[in-house]
Order: C-alpha cells, then structure tokens, then sequence
C-alpha cells in the first residue's frame, strides 16, 4: 500500500514536468519580420506560408522596416505631425513597393525579378499576404516601431489576424515554438 | 490488480508523450543561409563546423543569394535561356567570389580581411566548405531558387551531401532541432 | 512483487528521460548579434532587456560588426600593428557611433531617429546597455573575431558579466535555449 502510494506521487510529479514540457513545445512558428527587403519578407511568407500549410500555428511578429510591406497604398490617415508625414513619404507604401536587398539597380532588379517570379508561378508578395491570410497566419506588428514612424493601424491592409503588441508578445509566443527565426 | 492497472495505464500515456517529446528535440542544428555576404556566410559556416564538431547533427538551407557561394567556377552548364545567362554572368561565381556586407570598398576590404584571416589561421570559405563536407554537414538547396535563378545542380561544387528540395525540407528539419537559425 | 520491480524500472527510466529533456529547454534566450547596424543591435537589445524581464536567462553572443557597438570611446589601447589601427579606426566607437541599415543618408537619418526615440522615450542604445547590465544579460564576446579586428577586452565598454569565448560557448549555450535568434 505505501509502495502503491510512493509510485501515486512519482507518477503525478512525472506528469506535472511532462505537461509542462509539452506546453512549452507546440508545433507553432515564431518569427520577428524586421527586414524590409523585399527578398528577405518573401523568404519570411515562404516559410510561414509553408509552415501553415504543414498544419503549424504560426506568428509574424512585423517591426521596424518590415512595417511597410504591410500599408495599404489605397489608405490614407488624417492628423499626422510633420516627422510623421515625412517617415509615411520616405518608407515604400506597401509589398508591391518594397525592394531587393541586392542589385536592386534603381528598381531594376526589382522589376526583373518580380517578372522571372511570375514567370515561374511563384507568388508575389501581395498574394503572399492574401494566401497566408486565409490559412490563419497571425500578423503582430510591434507598436513601439508604430509609434516612432508613426504609423496607424488604418493604415494598414484588411488581414483578419493582425493585432498591433509589444515585443513581450513576441516573447511568450517564441518562447512556446519549436521554431523561432529573426528575418 | 485494478490499481496496477490504472498505474499500467498512467505510466503508458506518459511514455508515448516522452517519446514524442525527445523525437522533438533532436541534437541537430537548422539554419537557413540566405545572404550572399562573404562575412554572413562565414559566420554560417563557423557555426555550422562548430556544432558538427560538438557532434550536432547539422542541416543547412541554402537560399536566394547563399546559392552563388556554391558555384564551382570550373564548371559550365549550357542550355540556359538569356534571363539565366545574366543571373548566371551578375552573380558571384563561388565562395571565393562573394564579397563583404560592409567595407567592401570595390574589393579591398574583402580582400584585406582575407590577408587578416589567412594571418590568423582563420580557414577561408572554400577551407570551410571542404571541413564542412568531411564531418557530414549537410546542405539542401532551395529549389524554388535555384529554378528562379536558372542554376543547376551540376554548376554546384562537389560535395558529398548536397541535395536540392524544397522549404518543407526546411521545416521538418527545423521542428525537430535544438537551434534554428536564419542567416 | 515482480509487477512492482517492472512499475519502478519503467517510472526510473522515465524519470531520467524528463530530466534530460528538462535540462533541454531552460528557460533561456541565446542570441548571436552579428550586425553593426544601430536599428538591429537596437532590436536585439529590445528583445535581450524585454526577455530579462520576463525572467528569462538571456545571453547574448556578440561578434564580427557588432562588437563595434561594445566599443569605450574613452578607452585607448597600446601596442597595436599598421592593420589593428586601421580596423580600429574605420569601425564605429561605441554604441554612440553605430548607424542605421536602411536611410542613414549620411548620419541625417540616424540622428533624426535618435530625436524621435528621445521624443517617445525609448531608450537609446548606450541607456539600453545599462539596464541590461543591471538586470543581468550575459555579454560573450567572439574570441576570433577580437583577434581578426585587433580589439582588446580593455577597450570594451565596463559591463559586469562580459566575457570573451569561443563559438562553443554560444552552441551550449543556444542548446539548452528555449529561444535563438541571430540578428
């Protein structure tokens, strides 16, 4: 009987770190969005694109220069300061204006590659955001980086999963993935 | 008898989600390698002989630019269209050829650090590339690329282990791995 | 008696594999910095302060570009060769000196985003270091990278757990992390 209840109390504790285990691996992908290369964000739908397909949970934590992949050059916000509106003309408005990181040659390279790309049936970068938005991909866009280049999150495009948070967001979500990257 | 049962039971469930948890964190290190920078490849590749070295199962993906660093510049490939032809011509022909992603100075930098390098007993690329293969590092190449740039594996340098596939390679590898990096 | 035995066998092996995974998945963040960009080394640091505070273990690897932000601009090292000196005087001072990847347009842009960091009170780079030390970040530096530029540990900035190691040291390191990242 006792030797009944010392095995009670190993199991429970073996089940207790075995549940918390678990929790801290679920099949989900984490990803900081930083670049705002066109290259490097298509790589990063690439593999969130990919990622889901494969029946992972996966979040876009969207900062910095990577921002501006995601605003809509149809949409247009009222009540900006000066530094604001200068950071909204300098920065691309939107995926279809962001650029190589490499031989991009005054949009040239750009161009050519987004004709070899559709050429081959790759997607572009806005059918990216279009597929990944239909297969639950989450988009997080970090709200310090909004707030510096003051951005709004009217802005942006229609995307059913986007949420504007802070890095600690980032941080619980990685800290639970099997797979976290920086892009 | 019920009670070694139940026991018999609660221990089974605990070895299936043991099971799955350490098929899950393999000793085996993922990266992709997507930039074509002489130093960022470097890094990859010192981290990736690192970890072979501890014994780390190690997967490399490589992307986008990284592929120009496998180039064999002895080797030519005919049949390729005129957009294939002018990747081909535009992009560094192998690891002795990629340049560094700051200080360049038209060649210089990047020559300068080699001297360093050689100096200091640091291996160069192609050294690298040659332990690599030694101690099993195995490296995929991203289909989607390699068809986007026009390369074909035969332009490649020999290397035991080096297949081309595509980023859902990429992503079983990575959810099985300890570390995933993208570089 | 013997079903005992067989229950204590199977709960021991198990115990040892719980274990082993748990020693796994520290709760820990491992991060190479390898860019010299103020905006990413800004990045990291948000991430390594934000992870610390979340009680995370955070250990950062710095290395190549990056260990110019970890620069003193009031320390002065001796007995340097013809290449150390030149390193030492083309590669950026401090976190103070460090630019923008992306619309430095010639420091204009670095400065202009200093202003509106000030504005919004987000902490600049050199304040960003000082609370990570205070809430305990780990600093390593890369061993061969110190030797490839000529820097000495002298010339680092005073950091209370700073110390300079080899690649291993970051791959035992990112092996026992929950979360890796290289910015």
């Amino acid at each position: 009987m006792t030797m009944n209840t010392e095995f009670e109390n190993q199991l429970k504790e073996l089940q207790t770190k075995v549940n918390r285990l678990e929790a801290g691996t679920k099949d989900q992908l984490s990803m900081v969005v930083f670049s705002g290369d066109m290259d490097k964000i298509l790589a990063a739908m690439i593999i969130a694109t990919g990622a889901a397909a494969y029946d992972m949970k996966v979040k876009l934590f969207f900062t910095f220069w990577a921002i501006s992949a995601l605003r809509d050059p149809k949409k247009k916000v009222k009540g900006k300061n000066f530094m604001e509106k200068m950071f909204g003309m300098m920065l691309p408005k939107g995926s279809g204006k962001v650029k190589l990181s490499k031989m991009n040659m005054a949009g040239m390279g750009t161009s050519m590659i987004k004709g070899i790309m559709k050429k081959h049936k790759v997607a572009s970068l806005e059918e990216m955001f279009k597929t990944a938005a239909e297969i639950g991909v989450e988009i997080n866009i970090c709200e310090m980086s909004m707030n510096l280049m003051g951005f709004k999150k009217e802005e942006m495009i229609d995307y059913p999963k986007m949420t504007v948070c802070g890095v600690g967001t980032f941080l619980s979500d990685a800290q639970e993935s099997k797979i976290q990257l920086f892009i």
